[in-house]
């Protein structure tokens, strides 16, 4: 992990980008943080640039917290190489989608999955590079999308002790069975009238879930419009789980 | 409205037994109120008394806040006469659970509509006399059960500004249609593995209301194991609606 650059945002919270082999990732640290900081992945859908207005505003809120947050770009968002995997599936989703057709399950799978097999060893790679800093220590979150890295992630990864799931995303057969593996308390939002989402995929993942403590938030607002209280919601679940 | 008893509990709420004709109810207030405060109407499922425990909790967490709050005992709950009305249905209800048959609407509507017609003015009248009082005024908010009382007092009540609703009892199809005309902002809770519910028919009504601001929380921990930090939810929910 090599920074790249640095700077402190309202003297509360120092940003640092960096670069861990090819991968771009931000990290936001407390500037006041005593002890070891509990951390939280920032999960997102790819573009970090696009997505860096939520996820400062996301960090701040961890660190207000004495939280540690950070995130990574996915294989093929921003500036990193085509994910030549997904590329042709993403075609053919975009063009059932405009047809009005319904969208195949194995396009789903060819989109989602080889992404999911990429990210989830590069966030564990990222993962073993932040807790190897002086500072970051302690249970670890993760926070966003996509959801189906979220869900692999909580079953392979043994460090990660809670999760925020963003239910907004296609979701392969094989990744609801293996919710059913997942035992760490979670908090999944769901944006009701998203016409972008398949309610009933959203909620039959809930359902799936194996964790004993799950809590299924649903709002309006559109895919974009989870209100600002569910921020507030997810800190507090990150308190009562990382503290 | 009649107060019949008077106590101080920690300093911090005065509890007041009242009758108003012949429904027995009790108001909370904090002790240390100086402008108006909010109502919170405590919705229950009937029978006060064995209510009281859960009932008093969420009036201290109304006091804490600065909130009035008050209950009334339900037609047929506690001491009152029994309710003929519902009695009958009541007996189809369990006769029809215990042979395992699925419950006919027509069970639903003899069980909660007539206790709906009966229950509802009498919370507009206990209202009337609770905003009559010095120290109680400003905005109102419905917490709790029977669901199809809340649903009903949100259409035609217009002081009442916002509701925590429990989506936890059989709900006559007359009282899903009549949810489209709720237009005030919700937080309804649900119980995802409360075996003595329909999660779909929870699921249902949910999508049914009108409200612009609508929030569904759903937990596990079975029928009466909704999970403490709701109540802080429903705290919150309420410091943004009423005040």
């Amino acid at each position: 992990m090599r920074f790249t650059s640095e700077q402190r945002l309202d003297d509360a919270v120092l940003e640092r980008e960096f670069t861990l082999g090819e991968i771009p990732g931000i990290l936001w640290t407390p500037a006041a943080a005593s002890a070891p900081a509990p951390l939280i992945l920032l999960g997102h859908p790819g573009g970090l640039r696009q997505m860096y207005p939520r996820l400062v505003g996301r960090a701040r809120h961890c660190a207000a917290l004495g939280f540690a947050a950070a995130t990574i770009e996915l294989p093929g968002g921003g500036d990193r190489p085509r994910f030549a995997a997904a590329e042709q599936a993403r075609a053919d989703l975009r063009r059932a989608v405009r047809a009005g057709e319904p969208v195949d399950d194995e396009i789903v799978d060819r989109l989602v999955l080889p992404l999911v097999d990429q990210a989830v060893p590069e966030w564990r790679a990222t993962l073993d590079a932040l807790l190897a800093l002086p500072g970051i220590g302690g249970p670890v979150g993760f926070a966003g999308g996509v959801i189906a890295i979220g869900v692999r992630l909580a079953v392979v990864e043994p460090r990660i002790s809670a999760a925020v799931l963003f239910a907004g995303s296609y979701v392969p057969r094989v990744i609801v069975e293996e919710a059913r593996q997942v035992t760490i308390p979670l908090l999944v939002l769901l944006q009701w009238d998203d016409e972008g989402n398949d309610r009933q995929q959203a909620l039959d993942l809930f359902d799936a879930f194996g964790s004993e403590e799950k809590t299924l938030h649903a709002n309006m607002g559109g895919h974009t419009g989870v209100p600002s209280h569910e921020g507030d919601a997810g800190d507090r679940f990150f308190v009562r789980h990382l503290t």
